[in-house]
């Protein structure tokens, strides 16, 4: 294992410890099933429609999911950055193709284990069954803010959540992906940076 | 204990069946936690913004969950009949108010469980951490369905899923209240029914 790979095993350790107490050697189990992954910026990890199920942990670099219109116009559904999970639990249980496409916004390196082989560790130990429900319970999380935001925000709130909860992000986001996570287009951001930074500037004189 | 009330605990038994394999002594304490509640045709047994955090199983009748806009609009999210779940999982995880209402359409029986009592669970015995992992993932599965449906489908596939998925369900919720859940308004959904109607009828003939 190179140093690199090495590291990313300890991100991934780090990430789950709070949901769940492992042992040393059910850690060892854990880790067995994921495998070291590299994504290229721009690669397409998965396209909608694919039948794959895997969790996925990024430990460097920035995932978008997307979805796409009948239409072919792209919709952002998520931005997936280092220290986060993700993975398609519920098609996975309905045993249906994925909804969404997965892309590299940066040069990438992740963790990936297929379902089966997590949901194999469930009868192995209690511990794993626990570790399962907490991260169904933050995937359920995410979603319900997500479903929030989208229902009950203006793209200005949108936009600022965006911000303070994905801090950093701003940077390393093209504009335009950002609009279609707000659901919006490219000017109307531009617009509404503008008078944000408007809006500060006035505040501040 | 009514009559009655014995024949909701034991559907409850049947239904969490599936899910976690459970002795007599922890089927009494899952029981334990689930209180018998009623709710009248019409009654709202939540409204948006409230901060409850309870799993709900319909024993008996039938329930609406309905998001509500700025404006006033109310959006049917789900219909919940007899032996289904329903909780605001990912709203108990991030301590936030429920951002749906529930409405009954029936008289309807429930058992009403906290999820505070829930997770007390937890840590009696792992067999309870299989069952909430299973109904999380449960949870996600429903949510992914219905993200498809909403996403993917025309409004007549949508209704024709809807007929079939919640067999029954068509003659017991009224009219207005399919098309809100369908996304479309009345008249479109009576256009929609005369016209898969007649596509029947010239099959037939």
């Amino acid at each position: 294992m190179t140093t690199a790979e090495t590291k990313f095993y300890q991100q991934l350790k780090v990430a789950v410890a709070p949901w769940a107490d492992l042992t040393d050697a059910q850690w060892t189990q854990l880790a067995a099933i994921f495998r070291h992954r590299t994504a290229a910026k721009k690669d397409y990890l998965l396209v909608p429609g694919d039948m794959v199920h895997e969790l996925v942990f990024v430990c460097h670099g920035l995932l978008r999911f997307y979805y796409l219109s009948a239409d072919g116009t792209e919709s952002n559904k998520a931005f997936i950055a280092e220290n986060t999970f993700a993975g398609p639990l519920g098609a996975f249980t309905l045993n249906l193709p994925v909804m969404y496409g997965v892309q590299a916004l940066e040069d990438t390196s992740l963790l990936v284990a297929t379902y089966t082989d997590f949901a194999g560790l469930f009868d192995e130990h209690p511990a794993f069954d626990r570790l399962g429900r907490r991260l169904a319970e933050w995937l359920l999380a995410r979603k319900e803010l997500r479903a929030r935001s989208l229902l009950q925000q203006q793209a200005s709130e949108r936009y600022l959540d965006f911000v303070s909860q994905h801090r950093g992000l701003v940077q390393r986001v093209p504009q335009y992906h950002i609009a279609s996570y707000l659901g919006i287009t490219e000017v109307s951001l531009s617009r509404l940076r503008r008078a944000l930074a408007q809006s500060a500037h006035d505040k501040a004189a």
